[in-house]
């Protein structure tokens, strides 16, 4: 058991220790073997990023590691057991993430390889594709594309402009890209080592145009060369990740045969008749839409790891550089004894447990999709709802945490030897991709939206007024979905301010839910219009209110981190250990409550002399966390071939010394030279 | 007159419209015919970054675009006429500041050479420095390093460890690194280009240490060779600003000739006497560092500069990029008109307005006591607090707009063509170089909490305790620093409730007033014991308020932002112009009252119920500024060549129109594919 430092309470003499050994293992999680595995190989020299490689040599060293994946059979989880799989989805979500600490290029050309080019082949298509296909793909003797996103649209899938028209006189499709802004966009694999593609084009048969479809389609031959009709054009220099090949494409009169269409939900027959499943083309658009969570997941779980790096970098340094001599004259304060440090990072670190605690359940919960033992629609549908909430809140937050560790690095943490500013900088597109976070936020807040509406079907009509200033019954959904309290939410005001304990976890509770409640039903009370208005005056509606709209899925999306870190909790043996991850987590619900106090006074939840105690009782956390800092990155586990930052590795703690050692010398031998006196005051 | 753009007001048929080709003259300020030539310059393809290009390339084409700027003497403004320059010090830092468009690896080279290791030279030394070795560094032919912070201290530039001991025997100065942590660090010029430095080092003759002077040290020979006793150490690849070749120093046993000092504000006579004009070793030391001031005038300025090219490339995709269709089956909606992506880039937008109105005043300032024009100790230290107070503001400013900016343009907003990515990772270390942010406003705080004990001296205990629960004597103190309303601190709460108009000036002047007031003299209120304390129980007092210390300055900060903005609009007269420059003052200032609304509600300056119409208001605003939004960036006056985004070139509103064309002709031929139908409803 490792016991590094340590806090003395207040009422007792005992000292309180985290437990990071135990608590290292809790952090794993389910799929702990995977990721120490998937961390052996992250933390191979041959895996890792090689700073300062021009984007040609690095382009080239990320797709030789993918080989050396292969070879490990590190990324091949997910695919079917008949094919050299294990079919384990959640291992090999988290096994990937981990690869974030060897290279962010890595990891995302690897999942643009298997976990988006060969999982749509895997569920879009059918038993014939997996035959024929998924073998090169798992090999990686087909590099492809997944050529979804447009120039011209992004997030907006459904009206993306490239074609599939199905000839009947041939059975084949002719693949067309009709204007520039439909031009296949940003595509990993796309610039230079595609071979083929998933490609997602409207597919049109007979005259009708049945809506997004994938398909199939090779690329270049094997020197790299365009097939005929195929073009394309190289993304060049990007802001981060340019270990990925990112490029464009476009195609003309591209002709692949019928049964290159991947079927699943969806098929044409060698007549041009189209049959599906799943007899409504949105629903069926967003089944398809649906396989691709994994995404999303994993960009969930790398942020956080990114962030886990991040903060193991700026405590270590924290703690060990020192910097003006307030407190004595003998030795300067290390950082991360001045309070504002501690300000700047420990409610970092304690969304990053929150975070940590959260995807853990994201990814429980996609496993258990994916597996099939908890594949209703329901579940699907909360899977989707977990991933747009925590998605968004964790890739900023990974980006806010490497900015404030760089900051609190000073001009160390802007050299690339420290590694900060190479992972915000390939980290930044996880914002917008997969995605675009505030899209995302969109979709929690329709399910918002969706549960409030379901409360109320059979609701009358004074009820749903009600509701509308501010009244609930306790109506409790399940799921990732709209939370309700147990009592109605007009008692919550006068609840919270006799509660008196804003470190209560019922008190946070009540509070964080108590928020989104009204803040949906408020929204969803000026939204009602809409529902009977025209088209354009609903849409008006909806976007005058669109910053509450994501407003109250943030919120939501916050009560889930908390929820999550809360029940984490609960799963903690060792009662030091989870006195210390209690104050955190009472730092995490203390911030976020902090960060919306006008909101809880504006709406009487709080009381201004309630209010008013939160600050001093943020401080009284931070402080009291501070001696802990270091055993709560710690138990992060990641290894210094992990972390890989030179001012991380004791250098700066050498340094010092030397330094101290010095001018003791100097005194004791007496050489040192007096300090000019300052004249006496006028 | 450029009239691009137009609102209607509610109560008025009439069109407010910008003035854009005044305004854009408006934000040029004094300087402006120097900001028109630095723009031309910046203008030029041979000074502008080259994408893509390896540390050694940049460098190179860096290096050699100095010697360009040379040519246009771009760059010598602030030096003596009598030696080619034009003693203009405001025109010399307006000037500069316009390079980071071009590329911000040239704006900080260049800064290193003439602002910080030539302006040294001119600060520091005297008459015989200036002649002999100016004219070289004015023309280049010896670049040279600017040799101040140490890998074991930066912003606390006193306790550096390099030494420089006066040898009477042979009248040199010997130059040594005790240790590991005193080698000179992040050093432009320092890994490569730089064949001398000024050098901060301890002054030790007699055997008293006089504290940091500066000092002109050769440092290699025509090839590059380091001279005897010099080494170094490349700081190899950065986070950004990579054109430039920082790099480490250490010195063995270095002799530099007496003469070698610097000696405007310390000289050391040929027998080791040591003779100062400022009798005060602290002041003696702050005064030397207060030369330097200029480094953070000129960050502000281009911190603002990089704002605007952000907002000019997120602003012009934002009005032509379409997504979704939701208020019409024709035409999607261009970007800007969702309300979301407003309240995403407006709020920036009157930020940087502010920040460049402020701006200009700190640059006015600066002007003045360079000059001599106005050049009181008091003139000094309102320089040196405004300076303290902006820099953190705008280079943080910076940053988050071109996240911002970046994130709204998505995916093509992460290609370094579109330039958002690299002005970002090149802007990052701004906020940590020449002073620390949290160091710079822990600076503004001394001043505040001085000028507050500085009120009270001849206060009796009585009326000090009254201030301690938040009352104030109607005492104005001026300049910079902390402000005093007219009428009493205790009627504010009352007065803000009154006025009833928070788009009065008056009452954002006093809310945004009051709180920094308020703050500062609850801290002092909290730091009183400390005065009377041990050291190190005052230094624990002090760390125990940091955070309330430096979110005063901050909001000092603020304050002086918001003061320049509204001083900035008593001097435009048309009144559409002014009327639009209004909200977007108003947008500001409420802002900042949004941001800290919990504030104003605990400490009873705003009731809920005027809370509440914070955001409301807000709201009305961003979407009244809207249809403005194009002519506010228009009126920054970065032309193309200056912006460069292939976003921001019409190229994207080319894009959308071929697709609608595409679209048009199709259903105008009938060859359009019909939509599948979805089924009826179960």
């Amino acid at each position: 058991m490792a016991m590094t430092t340590a806090t003395r309470t207040k009422n007792s003499t005992a000292v309180t220790r985290v437990d990071t050994e135990w608590l290292g293992r809790y952090l794993l999680g389910t799929w702990a073997d995977v990721r120490l595995k998937a961390r052996d190989l992250a933390a191979l020299p041959e895996l890792q990023r090689v700073e300062g490689q021009s984007v040609a040599e690095h382009r080239a060293t990320v797709f030789g590691q993918l080989k050396i994946l292969v070879e490990h059979r590190g990324v091949l989880r997910a695919f079917p057991k008949s094919l050299g799989g294990d079919d384990d989805h959640g291992g090999n979500i988290a096994g990937f993430e981990e690869l974030v600490t060897a290279d962010p290029s890595l990891q995302i050309k690897s999942g643009v390889q298997w976990g988006l080019f060969g999982a749509a082949v895997l569920h879009l298509g059918t038993e014939r594709h997996h035959e024929t296909l998924l073998p090169d793909i798992m090999s990686l003797a087909v590099p492809g594309a997944f050529a979804m996103t447009e120039t011209g649209h992004g997030s907006d899938v459904a009206s993306i402009g490239t074609t599939a028209t199905y000839d009947e006189e041939t059975a084949e499709f002719v693949i067309d890209t009709p204007f520039r802004g439909a031009w296949k966009d940003y595509l990993g694999n796309g610039a230079q080592h595609g071979t083929a593609a998933v490609l997602f084009a409207q597919l049109i048969t007979r005259g009708t145009n049945h809506g997004v479809h994938a398909f199939y389609v090779p690329l270049r031959d094997e020197s790299g060369t365009f097939l005929p009709g195929v073009g394309g054009d190289d993304d060049g220099l990007k802001g981060g990740l340019n270990g990925i090949d990112n490029g464009r494409l476009h195609f003309t009169a591209v002709r692949i045969p019928r049964t290159n269409l991947l079927n699943r939900y969806g098929d044409v027959a060698p007549d041009g008749g189209y049959t599906s499943s799943i007899a409504s083309p949105g629903r069926r658009f967003f089944t398809m839409l649906g396989t691709l969570v994994q995404g999303r997941v994993s960009l969930d779980g790398a942020s956080v790891a990114a962030a886990k790096i991040a903060l193991a970098i700026a405590v270590r340094y924290g703690n060990e550089r020192r910097q003006f001599n307030a407190a004595s004259d003998i030795d300067e304060e290390v950082l991360l004894d001045y309070r504002l440090h501690q300000h700047r990072l420990m409610p970092l670190l304690a969304t990053t447990y929150a975070a940590s605690f959260a995807h853990e359940q994201l990814l429980t919960k996609f496993d258990g999709v994916f597996s099939g033992a908890h594949d209703t629609d329901a579940d699907r549908q909360d899977l989707e709802t977990l991933a747009a909430a925590l998605k968004p809140l964790s890739t900023w937050h990974a980006l806010d945490t490497l900015q404030e560790a760089r900051e609190a690095c000073g001009g160390a943490g802007f050299l690339a030897e420290n590694r900060l500013t190479g992972l915000r900088a390939d980290l930044d597109v996880y914002a917008t991709f997969e995605g675009d976070n505030h899209v995302l936020l969109q979709l929690v807040a329709k399910r918002l939206l969706t549960d409030y509406a379901r409360r109320f079907k059979a609701a009358d009509v004074g009820s749903l007024a009600r509701y509308a200033v501010g009244q609930a019954a306790g109506m409790t959904v399940n799921g990732t979905g709209l939370r309700s309290l147990a009592q109605n939410v007009s008692d919550l005001g006068s609840t919270a301010r006799q509660v008196g304990h804003l470190r209560d976890e019922a008190t946070q509770r009540e509070l964080l839910a108590g928020r989104v409640e009204a803040m949906v039903a408020d929204v969803a009370g000026r939204l009602r219009p809409a529902a009977k208005a025209a088209k354009a005056e609903g849409a008006r509606l909806f976007n005058e209110n669109q910053v509450a709209v994501i407003e109250a899925a943030r919120a939501h999306a916050e009560l889930l981190q908390w929820e999550a870190f809360t029940e984490a909790l609960t799963g903690i043996a060792d009662d030091d250990t989870r006195k210390v991850l209690t104050w955190l987590r009472d730092l995490f619900g203390l911030g976020l409550i902090h960060k919306h106090l006008a909101w809880y006074l504006i709406n009487g939840r709080l009381s201004p002399k309630r209010a008013s105690s939160v600050e001093p009782y943020i401080d009284r956390l931070v402080a009291r966390l501070r001696s802990h800092a270091q055993d709560l990155v710690d138990s992060f586990g990641y290894r210094p071939e992990h972390i890989r930052a030179a001012i991380a590795t004791g250098a700066e703690a050498a340094r010092q010394s030397e330094a101290r050692d010095y001018y003791a010398a100097q005194a004791a031998s007496g050489t040192a030279p007096a300090a000019e006196k300052s004249p006496p005051r006028a």
